[in-house]
């Protein structure tokens, strides 16, 4: 199996009778999922998306990576939520959280447009000036507000570098197939396009274009990410949470819901993996916090946060529980050498790896954290490569609507996103929003 | 008053009764504080740090900076938690989360010894070739397992690197300033070293040595950053709750607490506030989160979490509430520009500036999370420089100070932090925990 649960850590917390009472329910939400019979079946597209992929478009992903590697020292991608996270949190954990600080034959890349910070977007127009640059903006419709700022500003910088004819070559579009405006601007304009499949929503699309032409502009493997997704597609393809890990996850987590946790910490030992949890925060949250229900996501990193969050989670409110991602090799590997005066006293640990260290780490850290009353789900990984990581995101998308269903809500849907927006609008003064400006702005005691 | 506090978007969530009814209570917080007969007060040494540091020190670790900005391209700060979390948090928020990929005349700088990943710590090694490189080793006694492997490693680097004598001026060691085996070290050595006071916990201490150099090294200007918190301090120093936002805001999170809220989210729209709310989860989580009680310390970026965690918080349990941290005044300011085909839809925000946008988006939204059933905490800064984040840093100390002691718990210990860490000791075989060993092992089933 690519990604394996350990249930040691849980029990005193669930009892055998909690499994086998919620293995029929699990084993419904399988069948809803696969028949398309559940809430949201018309966004479900992910679910054979591993092996049924548009292959043609994937061989144009790579060469357009290629190209850009080629042509770019800096690769901007404009998007907002799904449409940055999946591919930052990739980048980071196969390459590094430092990706734009290490020594490398590919191009920096940074992600803009999912804020409205002029700071930041500033920033960023300043980190370019001087050097070449290509741009991918992702947007379904390409109206949303924060990318369509920073694609105005940016589109703006290219074709004065480069002039509207080279510009031209140097954006690169992902969006919908058909309709929209930024698929007509393209069209228009000759920027070579990939789609955001409508069967796919934002937060299960970073095995699409969404994600795959960052990712692979960094350089990584995304054949092999795709390959890890389709054996993850293949090995949690069983209705039966005994012995598919995938069901298993999305019934523990239920089980806790349902015995009054409230807040799930998604727990890593790697810096690498920071951007990952909040990609996974995204995909849970959005998924299941709605109709009043569903489990806060939280995430630490330790043992950096075991001395900032470590202290709340040992003896706080005990409505939490966490969820471990392990990788049984490391990427890299040092060693503790000796120091003849032993200042600090760590000889005791001389010839043993870092991730000796670190795996003992959390050892203590999970027996101390189950005795203070946090139950610990633990997930093992087999490695940082691009399969393991394309597994880990099918595992963690398949059990997210799996979890979902058990929770009673319509997994792919996100309904409160909308009320932000219809506010701002109308307090921005958009047309068609005329009547409510007045009445918002009154509630704001201006 | 350096930091407002706007409690409009909490009617209907706290009633007048309930500010009269916490008023008491807040002067005999303030009283305990100030007189040092509540919990934990040999740590209360931060209150009035502000005026009462040490100018010679102070004076030094200028000094320090200039040395090092003039003599590394990289500058190394080894510590976990409070000792890198404050330095870290201001550095990104005065200068830049892209600082070290910003064009500038001072050393990039790194922060480690906050894991026990090898990745980690071999990249940064890799990055450190061929570059001149100084470190800062912050850690009270020396003994801490994160920094001390780290160090271990980097002194062995640098003395490879220079030799023993040049690495020598390369080392500047932040710790306690009598005991510890890293004081004796560096006075055997001759590392220049600076004070971790013993009255000022790990997460009060940006203020003292522990933040100011490195934050000094990013060329930021130290000498304001102490005049704001010294502002503050005569600003917050009074008892009275109406009068004084910074327990105001220590009362109304309380309040909201006490009638079952669970979470704290801090909000902000700027990324480069992002690990300033890292810092306060660690002030607030690690101060308060103690006897199985405390509100849960959580935090987004807006607008690119309204398209993850915004769902959840419009629509999920209605167990949390937001506190928005606000800057009146943008670092750098763009404006939106005409589109002659408006393929965006945008043309009705020609000529606006991104911050006027990024205020609607606020608005827009406190409306519809109220709307939603989450109360709002609205904080008011002024600006990002460098006396507005002194000022807000110890708005933040002193009204955890106040809540923890409205809470009923001592503000200033960890008690939790230590169970990880003395399993972890026995597992790793560590001289004098070997009857823990054999027990830990037999429960990890192995």
């Amino acid at each position: 199996m690519s990604v394996r649960v350990d249930t040691q850590h849980l029990s005193g917390f669930v009892g055998e009778n909690e499994y086998k009472a919620l293995a029929p329910q699990v084993k419904l939400a399988h069948e809803m999922l696969h028949n398309g019979t559940g809430l949201g079946n018309d966004f479900i597209g992910w679910v054979d998306l591993p092996t049924n992929y548009d292959k043609e478009e994937f061989a144009r992903i790579k060469e357009a990576a290629k190209r850009i590697q080629a042509n770019s020292q800096v690769f901007i991608v404009i998007g907002i939520g799904g449409s940055y996270l999946g591919a930052r949190a990739a980048i980071e954990f196969l390459k590094s959280p430092n990706y734009n600080n290490m020594k490398k034959d590919t191009p920096d890349i940074y992600f803009t447009g999912n804020s409205i910070s002029s700071t930041a977007l500033s920033e960023l127009l300043a980190i370019c000036e001087g050097k070449d640059v290509s741009i991918n903006m992702i947007s379904k419709s390409g109206t949303t507000t924060e990318p369509a700022i920073a694609f105005r500003v940016l589109r703006e910088f290219l074709e004065k570098k480069y002039g509207k004819e080279e510009a031209r070559k140097r954006i690169y579009c992902t969006t919908d197939k058909a309709r929209g405006t930024l698929k007509q601007l393209a069209t228009k304009e000759g920027y070579e396009t990939f789609v955001v499949p409508d069967d796919v929503g934002g937060r299960y699309s970073v095995l699409t274009a969404v994600g795959l032409l960052p990712i692979a502009v960094s350089g990584a493997d995304i054949d092999a990410l795709m390959a890890g997704a389709a054996k993850a597609q293949q090995e949690y393809n069983n209705a039966d949470m005994f012995t598919n890990p995938c069901y298993l996850y999305a019934a523990l987590r239920n089980m806790l819901y349902r015995k009054g946790k409230e807040i799930e910490i998604l727990v890593s030992y790697e810096p690498c993996y920071t951007m990952m949890c909040e990609w996974w925060k995204q995909l849970y949250g959005e998924s299941e916090g709605k109709d009043n229900k569903g489990l806060f996501p939280a995430s630490v990193v330790f043992s950096t946060d075991l001395h900032s969050m470590g202290q709340y989670i040992q003896q706080g409110r005990r409505s939490l529980f966490e969820t471990v991602v392990l990788f049984d090799k490391a990427k890299q590997e040092l060693y503790i050498g000796n120091d003849p005066e032993n200042v600090d006293g760590l000889n005791f640990l001389e010839g043993k790896s870092m991730s000796y260290v670190n795996e003992k780490a959390f050892e203590g850290t999970v027996l101390a954290h189950t005795d203070g009353g946090v139950p610990n789900i633990v997930l093992h990984v087999p490695d940082f490569s691009e399969e393991s990581l394309g597994a880990l995101i099918y595992f963690f998308e398949k059990a997210c609507a799996i979890s979902g269903y058990l929770l009673g809500v319509n997994p792919f849907d996100q309904p409160g996103v909308e009320s932000y927006k219809k506010n701002m609008f109308a307090l921005l003064g958009k047309p068609g929003y005329e009547e409510q400006k007045e009445a918002l702005e009154a509630r704001l005691h201006k």
